[in-house]
């Protein structure tokens, strides 16, 4: 048996199976961080991310600038998707000795921006030659214990939703993938500014994460519906998704619409949206969206946490249900 | 300018330059680990090594277990270099889709025999599909902040020591590389050790911490001459190696042998050894010699460090002295 034969989850689940835990491990592999007992009610969150060049992004679709920002970005996800305060990061790169110094500065410098922004300190990193790029980040972070995010508490009864709008990050993909598309330069730059700039919700996950209503909560780094399977599966709940309830950003109804194919799509399956995707009790929706208009924070109701024996379903405009499937990238398949 | 122009060093520096602390940040790039405020006295450590197939290691010249081992065991290494307990691991693989199942178990089954060893938790990580073999490792540790070992704080007067003896993996790889040399097979096995499952030490890390008479320490993963002029370098003194003090390990003398060239070169230049060099005041010698034994620990003083404008020497037998260089696996050149 090879990896790609048996592909990433249950790579992932057989690893996370075998693992053992000897000191003060809150929360172990399988959540957007993993959480260790700290001082006086805190937690330390602990997350990496490894991007591959040509599986990952493309050198020449990226700027090194946007790669940096890009590379801190995804780490901050992960802390904000626990309720946490990022602190902490480590910066491993493998390059090319035939990159341009000052294509390695541009790396930082969009890296130091979000890093200022967020007031996190690159403390150390390791560096070596490679024959393309490799960017591994190590985030360290802090949330409060009881206030902690974390995925597998969904309750039959919850409502699901998510931050800001769904698909950019998939159609500045697409359009740099299928350039002919000939698409208005406007929406060319604005879904590419999705993709490459993704935007951490940290702000609103330190709102979830205070307002002790949310019980369950991920980034969208893989797809909205391999997210909410996340979701339910670890919460060992079901999950239905109302298709004509997620929001889809407008400039990717545009380019969805001139590839002739659904944005559904796009939304449910693109990834690499870095929104957070949370479920609370329905009886607290009112008292919720109260305490985020008053952050001036939005989310959408997109569906509803149900009984496991329900497994995960999606429906549509016509109110017809299908099963949803983790569509989203998966490794080795 | 590409990277190949300028060099690891001076990028690493470069880099460091432009770092910036916003928060509590005690050691920040350049060390063996970088070090933050944690609670009560104690601070933490954080590092993180990448190892990329055909730079760090050959597929076909390492067992699955054993990378997995060694992958952890160089960042215990930087942890043991700052005089550190370890903790939690987050571990980033990348990997060839067509890799065996099996294979990948090995490499974990290889990492937890260390990790167990040494009570550390592999909390978390990241898994991505890649042309080749990557493995980035981060390692979180803690540290009494009164008895941290850093690499900055050599003074004048002061002895250069190492734990163990050197020249091990330097000819353990060299082996590997030149299989015609028909050495025997014990010294082969015995090399090979050396190289593909180094020993962190982290007792001695502790003994050396707890003494309160260490002054400056590193871990040898570059090379001992090139670690000597970091710590001399980053401490603004000098540093003087006394050639034929240097512990080289016996099998390493006859692999040397066999390929006529000088076992100096493998002690001096070979790197990958993480064995402990460390510096305290000669007047301490009786005292720290004393409190090892007890220990159970050996070490072997190889030089000491002057002034600042002495630079970096090195003396043979003969009593002659040439410049020490940093002649240690440097990426990009």
């Amino acid at each position: 048996m090879r990896l790609q034969d048996v592909g990433e989850i249950s790579i992932i689940e057989s690893v996370r199976r075998r693992s053992r835990y000897l000191n003060n491990v809150v929360i172990g592999i399988g959540d957007d961080a993993a959480a260790v007992t700290w001082k006086n009610g805190w937690l330390q969150l602990l997350t990496t991310d490894l991007l591959v060049e040509g599986v990952h992004f493309l050198r020449d679709r990226i700027s090194m600038r946007d790669l940096g920002y890009k590379s801190l970005a995804v780490n901050l996800s992960d802390i904000a998707a626990m309720g946490g305060i990022p602190r902490y990061a480590l910066v491993s790169l493998g390059l090319p000795g035939d990159l341009k110094t000052a294509g390695l500065r541009e790396f930082y410098e969009g890296m130091y921006e979000l890093a200022d922004a967020y007031s996190v300190d690159i403390v150390g990193g390791d560096l070596s030659s490679s024959p393309f790029i490799i960017i591994n980040l190590a985030l360290t972070g802090e949330v409060e214990e009881s206030q902690i995010l974390r995925q597998d508490r969904a309750q039959v009864g919850d409502l699901v939703a998510v931050t800001g709008a769904l698909g950019g990050s998939a159609a500045g993909l697409a359009t740099l993938l299928t350039p002919e598309l000939s698409l208005p330069s406007e929406t060319i730059e604005r879904v590419l500014a999705f993709h490459d700039r993704p935007h951490p919700r940290l702000r609103e996950g330190r709102i979830l994460a205070k307002s002790g209503m949310v019980n369950a909560a991920k980034d969208i780094s893989d797809g909205l519906g391999k997210e909410c399977i996340t979701i339910a599966q670890s919460s060992r709940k079901g999950v239905i998704i109302w298709a004509d309830r997620l929001p889809i950003i407008t400039e990717t109804k545009q380019v969805a619409e001139r590839m002739k194919v659904d944005s559904l799509d796009f939304a449910l399956n693109g990834g690499e949206d870095y929104e957070l995707l949370f479920t609370f009790s329905a009886a607290n929706l009112q008292q919720l969206k109260e305490l985020t208009r008053e952050e001036n924070m939005d989310f959408t109701v997109i569906g509803e946490i149900v009984a496991e024996d329900l497994c995960y379903q999606i429906v549509d405009s016509e109110g017809q249900h299908r099963p949803l499937k983790a569509k989203g990238y998966n490794h080795f398949q």
